[in-house]
Order: C-alpha cells, then sequence, then structure tokens
C-alpha cells in the first residue's frame, strides 16, 4: 500500500484543531489545585490529573508508538498506571485506585502532555513515510476521546466537590450558571409523525462507531415536548410525593430510591442542610450545587443531575413517556422542538443496543463502545459541559440507569 | 354495569384448566421432601414451598378478595409472607430471607392451597354476582403466573441442589434428560428476508401485557441458524480458550468471567471435581449436572445455564452474532429454522424494552412486568422446564444479562 | 505401652452417660419439625441438623476411626460436609452454606447417629485392644463438645425463629420461661477482697484446656452486684436514653448501635412492632421473644440476648464496671453472690486470652480452643440453655463482643 | 478557685517544647508534595494534610476555645471537618472520605497552624486569668497527642506510597533505613523471674490515661528473647510454608491469610513483582518497600509490617509464644534484653483491656483510650517512626490484630 500524503490545508487545519482540543483540556484544569485534581471521590469518577494524562496516553499509544518512528515514550511506566479499560493494551492500574497517584505530580503529568504534543505536532508536520489517512483518523479520535473526557473532567470534579462540607465552586460565582430563561413557557406538545426514519451517521465527518450504519428505523406517530423539563417542574414532582410512591418507579429504581435514601436531585439541597450555615445568607427553598458553588434554585433552569429512574418516574408522574432515542434523533430537524442540545443530556427510553449491521472499529479502537453495550440507557443531546463541536445528531451518550453525576434531565413524550 | 354470566361450557373448560394447573405445580414439587422445599440457595432463587404459597396468595389477593363474596382469608398474615414484589399491596417478607420460613409448615401450605382451590372453584361454579369476564381475566392470569413459577421452581430447586456437595437428582436417572439428537447435524444458516413485520400479540387468547400492543417492525436482511448452539460447539469454545479472550466478551462479561471464575456453563463440571469422587464411575471429560444428577456431556444436546454475557462471547467468537428479539419472531415461522421451542430459552441481542405505545394492564397487575423494563435482556422460545401451553410467538422472556440458572442457552445470526 | 483395661463400674458409667447426652440431642430437637432442622438464619448459626450430624461426625472421626477397629464409616462423604472448623482433618463444607444441606435428610441424619451410637456401645462394651484411657477420654471430650452444642441447637433455632414474622415458639407457652422472681431485691453490693486466688482448673474431672493451667491470680479490692441485672434494670437504661448517649459506649459498639438500629436487647419488641398485630391479646409496654414465643416483658428475670457493648454501657451507666472473669469465678465461692448459674452467662471485662502457662490439648482437639484466643470476649456462669453437669467454676464461655444471640446478661462489679 | 500561676521557667519550657513538636510535624511533612498531603489509601489511615489540621484542632478546640479569652476560631467549618472521634464534641467529616477533602489547600491548612501557633504562645507567654495548672496539662496533652499522629503520618503516607505502582521514596535512598546490625547474633533465652511487679505509670511527668493505675501483676517464671525477630529469620518462617500451614496460626489470622492472599509481610516484594521492573537493577531475593523506596531484603534488620496474626503464627512455629504486655514492662529493666525500644512496635499476647481501677481521663479526654478497649491488642516499646521523648516504660500502643500498615514486629518469650 502506497502511504498517503496530506494536503498542506488538511494538516494546518488537523494541527491548529489538534492544538486547540489540547489547550481547552488545561483550560478546564486551570481553577483547579493540584490537589484538587488528584482526588476520585467514586469509582466511577477519576481525577483531573488522570484525565489529563490518560487522554495523553491515548495519543501516545494509539498514535505515536504506531506511526512516529523513533518515539521515544516520555515514562514507560506510564503505560500502565494511564491505560483505562483496553485489554487489547495489557494490565492497568485499577480503576478504583486512580486517587493514589500523588505520582507522577501534576507538573510531571503537564510535562508528559507537553512531550507528546510536541511529538504529535512533529508527526503532522513531518508525516515522512506514515500513512497520512491512518494518522489523521487516529488523530482525529483521539481529539474527539478528549472532548469526552473534557465533560467528564468536569463532572467528576463538581461530583468530589459536593462530597466536600464545604461545597466549593469550580469557578467564581459571577459566571454564567445553566439556565435557560427567566420565564419558561408552559411546555407544548409537538404532534410527531410516525413512518421510516434514516438514523445514525453517514458520510465524511467523523462518527463514533456506535452511531453507525446509518439504517431505516420505524417510528409511530408521537407528540414530543417542546422544551426541557425544568427545576421547577421537578420540585412539583417532589412536592407532590414523587419519591414516596412506589407506582411511578421502575422496580431497581424503587431500591434506589429507599437504599440511598434519595429525595431530590443529586445536587440539590434542602434549606436545613447543615452545610448551609457557613454559605452565607441563603434564602428558604431549595438550594442547588453547581459549578458556581451553592445557589438558589432557578425554576426556569433545566433539571440536571437526574438518573434514568429520576427521569422515568417524572414521565410516569406527568402521564407521559421518555423519547425513544430514534423519536429523539428524528425530532431534531423540528424546528417547534427547542433545548435539544447544550443544556442537559436528555435521557431516553432506549436501551444501548448496537444497530443493525454494527461492527466495531478495527484495531485498539474496537474496545471504545461495543463492548459496554449492555445495561446502559441512551441520552441524546448535548450538555453545557459538552465541549463545542464534539456532537452530532447521531451522537449517542450511554451511561448506567443509576448514573446521577452526569448534566442529566429530559424531555417528555407520549403516544398519539 | 350488568355483570356478566359465562356459559357453562366456558366455565368448565376454565375450572378444568385450573384444576390441571394447579396439580401441576403439586406434581413438581413431589420429588421434593418438606427440607427440600424450604430452602433458598440465593436471593433470586425461591424455595419450592414459597412457589406454591405464592401463587395461591396471587388468586387469594387478586380473585377472591376482591371478587369472592364472603370469601375468608386462610390465615391473615400470609398476606405479608407471601407478597413477592406488589408494592401496591402493602409491605412484605424481604426477599433474601424467604429461605427462613419453615413456620408455615409444608402442610399448612398444602392446607392452604386447598382452602383457596375450594374457593376458587366455588366461584367458578355459582359466580353470582361477581362479574364473570373479571373473574375469567383474572383466573387466567393467575394460570399464567403460576405457570412461569413452575418454570422458576424446577430452576431454583436444581440451583440449590447445585449447591450441594452431594449433587443430588431431583428425579431419577432414568428419566429422559435434556438433549435432541444423538448427532445434530452440521449448522446451516438460513437467510431471512427484510422488511416490516408484525411484532407482537394480538387477538383473543392471553397474552401478558408485554407483548403488546401488536406494532410493525422493521428488518434487515439477515441469516439465522438453523438449530441452537449444542455443548459440542460449546466445548469447542472453551478449548480454543474462550473463557481467556477478553476480546470476545462484553465489559460486564469479562469482570463476571474475572470476579466470578467462570470457566464453563453454571452445572458442568471438570472431570478432576472433587464432588464426583462419590458419583460412581465417571468418565473422563466434562460431566454436567442437571434433572437427572450428574450424566456425561451430551455434545449433541443444546447448551443450557448461560448467561447473556456468555452467549455474546461464543457468538462472537464464531463469526456471528445473537438475532434481536424481532428477528426471532419473524423466523418462528420458516420452517428451516428448528429448535426453537421446548429446548431453551433463547438469548437475544435486544434490551428489554417497552413496545412502542405499551401500556401496563390496569390494576394490581401493573406491576407485572413494565417496572423491570431497565437493564435485563430478553430471551425467546421456551425451555424443557416451560410448562405444555404457557407460551406464545409473541412471549418475551427476560432476565438480567448475569443470570445463569435457567435453561438458556442460544442460537445464532448474522448480517447479510 | 500396654493397653489400659476399663473396671466395669467405669466402663458402665461412661455408657450411660453417653447415652444420656446423646438421648438429650434428641430431646432438644424433637420440637422442631424437619424443616425447622435444616435452616440456618446467619452464618454464625447453624441448622439443628446440622448440630445433630457434626456432634456425631466428631465421635466418627475422633473415636471410632482411630480405635475402633473394623469400623465402617455410615457415608464417607458425610467426612466433608459435618467438619466444623478442623483445618487438620481436612476440607470442609463451607460455614455460610449448612442450610443449603437438606441432603442428607433428617432421617438419614438419625440413621447416621443410630450408626455411630450403637458403634461406640460396642466399643465401650467390648474395647478389645483398644486404649481404654484414651477411649475414655476423646469420649468425654465429645459429650462435652456434644453439650456444647445443645447450647448452640437451642440457641439457634431461636435466633431463626426470631428472623420469622410468625415468631414461632419453641415450645409450649406452658412452659416454664426464663426467670427468678416475681419481685427482686435491690441489688446490693458484696465486698470482695483483693490479694491472691488461685484461678483456673485442677484435679482428676474433665476440664476444656483454656481452663488451665490453674495458676494464680492477684485481685485487687472491689465489689460485686449480689444479682443479675434484670429487664427491669435494663428497661430504666433504655427508658434514659441509653441507646442514644455515645459517651456510655465503647467505640465499636457506638459503631454498631449505630449500624444496626438497636435499640434494645435482640429479642425485645416495640409495643407497636408488627408482628405482634396477630400475636394475640398484647398488653402495652415491651413484649419479648423467647423459647415461649412472645411474652410480656417480665421485670424480673435477668436481661438476656445483650452484645459485649450493651452490657458494658449499661454498667458505665449504672456507675459501675463489668467484673473481670478473675473476680467472677472468686466470688462463685461467696454466698452472697447469687445468680451464679443457670440462669444467664455472664459477659466480664476479660479479653480471651490464653492462661499463663496455655498449651492446647495434644492432637486434633488442639484446634478447640486456642485458635479463638483474639478479639472474644469472656462469659462465665451458664445459662438456662447450658445442658445440666456441663459446666464448671473454671469454665470459660466466651464469643465476639458484638453476638447478641446467646442467653448473655451481666452482673454489676465495682472498684472499692 | 484561685488560679494558679507559672514559674517563668516552666513557662519558658513548655513554650519552647511546644514549638518543637509543632516544627516536627512540619518537618516530617516537607518532604511531599500538596498533592501527597491530601490523599487518604484507606479507612484506617489519614491524609497527611488531615493530620495537621487535627492535631491544630486539638489545640484551638480544647485548649484555645476553653481558655484563651477572645480567641477567634480560624474558620468554624473546620470544627467539623477535622474532628477525628470525639462524640462529645459534635458531627464529624466521615474518616473514610477524608481524602477528599482538597479544600480547605495545604496553604490554608499551614495558616490554620500559624494562627492556632500564636494564638498557643500568646496564651503561655500572658495566661492572665487561665488556670495554668489546667492550661499546662491540655497543652501537655495536645503535644503527646501530636506525637502520637507524627507516627501515624509517616505510617500512613508509607502505605499510601504503597499503593502506588511507582513506588515512591518518602525520603532519598541515602538516608539511613531501618537495620540494626551488619550480623545479628543468634537469639539468645534471657530467664526471667516470676512474682510481683510493679506495672503501669506513676510519679509526676505525663502518662496517658490508660497506663494507670500503677498496680501490681503476678508473673510466672519465664523467658525472654534478648532480640526481635530479623527479617532473616521470618524469611525462614515463610521458606518453611509458614503461610501455608493452618496449625501455625489463630483461627482469624488464617482467614485473613486466605481472604487477603497474604505470603510475607505487608511491604515485602518478591523478586518477580512486576513493579520491580522499573526499579533499576535489582538482585534477586525479596525487596523491602520501605521509607527509603524499595530495597534489598536487610536480614539483620527487625522484621515489620506484621499484623498480630503473623507475629503469633511466627512464635508458634519457632516453638515459643509472644510476652505479656506485663513480662514485657517488666523485662525493660533488664540490661540483656535488648532493642526494646526505637526499632520496632512488639505485638504482645495482651489483649488491650484496662487495668485495675482504670478511670478515663476527665473531660473530652475522656474518649482518648477507654473507649477503645475491645477487639484491640497491645504493643510496646517503640518504633523507628516514633517521635523522641514520646513513650515511656508504662507506654500501651494498641491496634486491631489485622493492621500491618505499623512498624509491628515481634521478639519471643516462653514458659520455663
Amino acid at each position: 500500500m502506497t502511504s498517503t500524503r496530506p494536503t498542506p490545508h488538511a494538516a494546518n487545519a488537523l494541527r491548529e484543531r489538534f492544538g486547540a482540543v489540547r489547550a481547552e483540556s488545561l483550560s478546564l484544569a486551570s481553577p483547579l489545585s493540584a490537589e484538587d485534581q488528584c482526588i476520585q471521590s467514586m469509582p466511577d469518577a477519576s481525577p483531573t490529573k488522570w484525565h489529563l494524562a490518560h487522554t495523553t496516553w491515548f495519543f501516545e499509544t494509539v498514535l505515536l508508538q504506531v506511526h512516529a518512528t523513533g518515539y521515544h515514550a516520555f515514562d514507560p511506566r506510564f503505560h500502565y498506571l494511564f491505560n483505562s479499560y483496553y485489554e487489547a493494551l495489557g494490565p492497568r492500574h485499577p480503576r478504583p485506585q486512580r486517587g493514589l497517584l500523588t505520582r507522577p505530580s501534576h507538573d510531571e503529568v503537564l510535562a508528559y502532555r507537553a512531550h507528546v504534543d510536541a511529538a504529535v505536532e512533529r508527526l503532522l508536520d513531518a508525516p515522512g513515510d506514515a500513512d497520512w489517512d491512518a494518522v489523521a483518523s487516529v488523530v482525529t479520535l483521539g481529539m474527539h476521546h478528549e472532548q469526552q473526557h473534557q465533560e467528564l473532567l468536569v463532572t467528576d470534579i463538581l461530583h468530589a466537590f459536593s462530597c466536600n462540607p464545604l461545597l466549593p465552586a469550580y469557578r467564581p460565582a459571577g459566571a454564567p450558571a445553566l439556565r435557560l430563561a427567566s420565564a419558561p413557557q408552559p411546555m407544548r406538545w409537538c404532534p410527531r409523525p410516525g413512518g421510516l426514519v434514516e438514523i445514525g451517521h453517514a458520510g465524511e465527518g467523523f462518527a463514533f462507531d456506535n452511531e453507525t450504519p446509518r439504517h431505516t428505523a420505524l417510528l409511530q406517530p408521537h407528540a414530543m415536548a417542546d422544551r426541557l423539563v425544568t427545576c421547577g417542574d421537578f420540585a412539583q414532582f417532589i412536592a407532590d410525593g414523587g419519591y414516596q410512591r412506589p407506582d411511578l418507579w421502575l422496580s431497581d429504581g424503587w431500591a434506589a430510591v429507599k437504599a440511598q435514601g434519595w429525595r431530590a436531585p443529586a445536587y440539590w439541597l434542602d434549606a436545613d442542610d447543615p452545610r448551609l450555615a457557613h454559605q452565607g445568607s441563603v434564602a428558604g427553598g431549595w438550594q442547588v450545587f453547581g459549578l458556581n458553588g451553592v445557589r438558589p434554585l432557578d425554576r426556569a433552569a433545566p433539571v440536571a443531575q437526574l438518573s434514568l429512574y429520576e427521569a422515568a418516574a417524572y414521565a410516569e408522574w406527568a402521564g407521559a413517556r421518555l423519547p425513544t432515542e430514534f423519536e429523539w434523533e428524528a425530532a431534531l430537524a423540528d424546528p417547534a422542538v427547542t433545548q435539544m442540545t447544550g443544556h442537559v443530556w436528555q435521557w431516553t427510553r432506549s436501551s444501548y443496543d448496537p444497530y443493525p449491521g454494527f461492527r466495531p472499529m478495527p484495531g485498539v479502537a474496537a474496545e471504545y463502545n461495543g463492548k459496554f453495550m449492555v445495561g446502559q440507557v441512551v441520552l441524546r443531546g448535548s450538555s453545557l459541559a459538552t465541549p463545542d463541536g464534539h456532537v452530532r445528531p447521531s451522537y449517542r451518550n450511554f451511561f448506567p440507569p443509576a448514573a446521577r453525576w452526569q448534566f442529566s434531565g429530559l424531555r417528555l413524550a407520549k403516544d398519539l
């Protein structure tokens, strides 16, 4: 096979984009101290420093060690430390112990990033005999991989801070919070037709394997809510005893409510929460912990930090249901349906199953998506923490139904 | 509302069927001592005696206490003891402690059954002012409910016996084992067309709510294996290192392999298993524990006691995949595709999600199916332990992906 | 070594005693059905049937297989099933799974007992070449071993019944309950001198190794309560907030109170306990579950089913302390100190450490006591469930400090 | 009560000592980064930063807020964050989550220390109306408290580093390691008489309440090893199958061996441990991780990082036993018995029970020792990590029998 060669324009564009994505990770970490960046508050979350290192490891392992002749690993021990879950790439540090890695230090991880960045840039500048198409493809995958970790970096540190009785703010209180409008309109139902629709990714641009192949799906006629469920809506559910009525809940959800003592979304605080005593003057009613610290509940903001169980219970209470991921994707083109992206991920009523004809990406990336296709649920859209340019209409996010630490909310649908 | 009245024929037929179903439960329990009937070997399994009592409680609570004027409960305390998971019916004995109920005794539970049977039969003989349609509907539901528990009764006691180092046989060794043919033909692929198919239950007969509504689904062209995967097939997978290759497994499946030390289907015994020392003369090679006790592996028999994880790993190894539940249902009409029912339940690659337009049954039965629709996987077909007349083409069985104590196996499919 | 020979009288006496001890186990099991005898309600407890079989296994393994020429094992598989914790005797059935052994059946275990009894009696009748001293010694040990299991048989089934919402009675309600006097006198302090005392077993009769060697201990002057703490006393502790005051508790004890939700001794029931709804007419106030089922609290009866933590918290609340095991043993000779045996085991403030010069019994019995000498606490006296003739002044019972399912109470002591 | 007044000399001496103790904590933390100081590797261990803050909290809460008129708390929220286990002082941050406290930052904790130090020094300079005896007593207690945490600071960070695959060194490799002599003499037995001995603390100097009251104890004649058990000795135990022979072990110890897979002391590494691959050239045989990183086993050094179970198993294997704490204290005066302090804490065969007549210190310090007196075992001596001037002959250290992360070893004793 003859090696491909890039056009100067394509190489420049890729290099620029690579630099921007890499810089964004550091920017997201910048409000955090080295201590902050080191901790892991639960096995499902990872330290900021680990995110910074693991995304670098990905470029080193999948790109440089394969395509960059003469590349010298920054530290061979990192191969073990910063593998996440790639069985094909050998053993790895246990996930629940990522928070114990005070060494390598924060500074060493920054040096690791710089070392790898320089090598990637050298490769993009002068690919030599390397197969450019393969290089570009892996760099692109690595950037999308890093963007996924950028969102996790934010939600993971927010979870860690939520475990600190001081409830520190990730960013200054003056920064814009998660909200939409000071007075949301009453929700309206948008009728949506049944019929055959095309679902999934096709064409030139990047997509993850789980969005493919594009295929035809059959919808039944239904209606979709024109906006997200708000905190004000959800407060009504709570006030109506939503967390005390087993008939509203999936069986596993009700078990979680009782075992975990859930009474509200993950970061809502009762007015009498002792942690509020030192938060300055606080009005009565619900307070919500978020990226700006603790703030009074904003009834207009979309509700977030919900498990699938809570989303489904709310929908049942509202006499509606969650949309399927196919209904959601089809509705994206409907101008009457708003708030589809940029606010909160939206739980769907679709389990995370493979599309007809699905095959994993070849090579190490085969482990990227397909092996998680059981026991999880699809979320669609994107959130305020999703990096610009990361998502597509066909994007499938997925989490276990009990996960509550994401910017995950819901929109209603119903049968017609 | 004017109360409906049965035809004599309908009443007779229902009464006869009721008697037959109730008798079958006792027949299945008959090889077991009172001790055997009392134990619970894991939280997911229940004691035989509990199955006998719970199915009776269902008729008492949902039928007699609603429709039988003047019915006197056998023992009001049983309302608490033998509720399974119906939140609407009040608190209940914790599931993991069912094995501690030595009282009521086996004899008392038999008396409970007789008491309820007599009351049901009186009601069927002389419904008086009762709404016959409602009565017939609840009796029918109760019978199907009891049939489900009949299969569980068998699989649960088999699990309990598998935990006893003596590996006792549920039934005499002479009885027919689970097998199909002494020399299975090589598997053949049956091509199956894509297109729109009708899925789910419609019409007069009984069905569970999760099989409804009947709706159109869209299939892609594919091929379906003409027969089940056999023990001989599966032994090849094991011999080829199937349980040592993470690339074949779903992520949660591989975690289970490592955490549980899985090396073969649940009831397969290595030739050097110490429990075989007292099982009489045993040839080399795999032995399999089953309803007839320990027997040498029958390579022609369909493999059973598989988790979804093992089924999916086998399919990956074989270069194929599991069928969707829609493909399975459509293939049922294809005469080239054999062994669809009566041998083992077949794991599909469909998560247990609601059908479009699904609504739970009204009343207490609302908790029957819908609330379990997350985190589980659909199995289709039926097994050697499924009671006659229990299943339909549209029948959807479901278990968590790690469940291994059912007669659960697989058939292969592939994309075309 | 010349083999010893018994006198006819010694042989007869031993045989008679053997028969009486063996019969007592069956008598204790007689109120229980085969189902009752099969269950295990927690890992620390064992099924009645297992006690019956294990005590038989002990005679078979330690006596017959060593000393009875030509003895034929009843069933070689029982060697694995009914070993409790003797590492030197090979692998064994896991303790937490004893409740799964529906096979061998209750009848088979009775046959096992008869088989072994007959063989032991034959050996006692005609020891032949066997070393009589060794035989007599092992038979004696086996009888004391069986008596220990007799008490556990009673406390274990009581625990199992306490887990059954029906709260069944082990024996008819008419039988005498655990009580002492209808109006206990106010407690009086008996002054006790300091000085050197002889502690431990010496002389001809049987004793366990942990009671030896007899040695001198040094006491400080102190006072000992003349009677046990009663249920009435303990109800005052509860009413005074004893279970809400961390200052009264050992650290591990307070952790247990919070983690387990302890609010009273293990088998006390609040007047509003839902299980009382079906217990017939019940007066207000505490009810206590015991061998006769549920009865109103008897204020004069000694309190039982206490952990060491609760006993120590009560003593702290009372401005006193628990006696050491040496103080207890010395006070046994003091006629002013009553209720020392036959009511409840009395927690001491002595950890279960070896006596100076302690050596385990030789042979398999080396594992009998010594290997448990860490992390446990000594109880002295005996309880209503202790078989006649089983204990001695030097007898050391021991349990972990959190154990609550024994007839365990306390008596106060204080420094002078 | 008239307030007491210090002599200038006493005040100066106390202030000087206070400054030295406080400085030592910072010195111990100085090799560690802010990241290092933040992590918690298991619930029993605490972060360095937490130790620095908690010891400061102790002075603030027990000294300044009681005795320093007008003292202004550094941050009222720290009262909740840095309480360890004092129930009387209100609720506290859960122990297992100490590692999540990235805020307050390392710098803030240093400022907290400076703030409290200044206030304490002001109080010592000018006690004003404060009761000097009380002040001096609390300051002294606080210094001893801080010294205890200094040793924990070292052992806790060593544990944290032991969980990092890089096995970082706490201090430069050139620093002196834990060792005694390049060629230990063969162990010799020192005969020790029985009889009455005085045990415990008496006199003017500081002691913890658990060392009191001084009282007479009775010893049996015995022999004490003249030196500690070395790594070379212990390697023989391992080579002789010590970790495979249940007969050597206490029952709970053997369970720990099997459950945890123990094969050597906690920080010993097999020659084929994968973590050694990046540790530079490493000779064959055991390697030991310690304060200087990984080094080859020093056969002359005392063995450390042992649980009580391992110490007792070694003693059993050696045909000896552990000394009681009374034997140990009496032997301290015997010049033939060496290595009693400064190397490793020595497990005794004495459970941690109260001395006759023990009463806790008054006030908040009542929770200091007494409430832990169950389920733990006494260690005597001191270790290389024990601060100078911290211990006394009567000093009683204590840990649960499974604890392995201390510098804990053993010395042999035997009956005569």
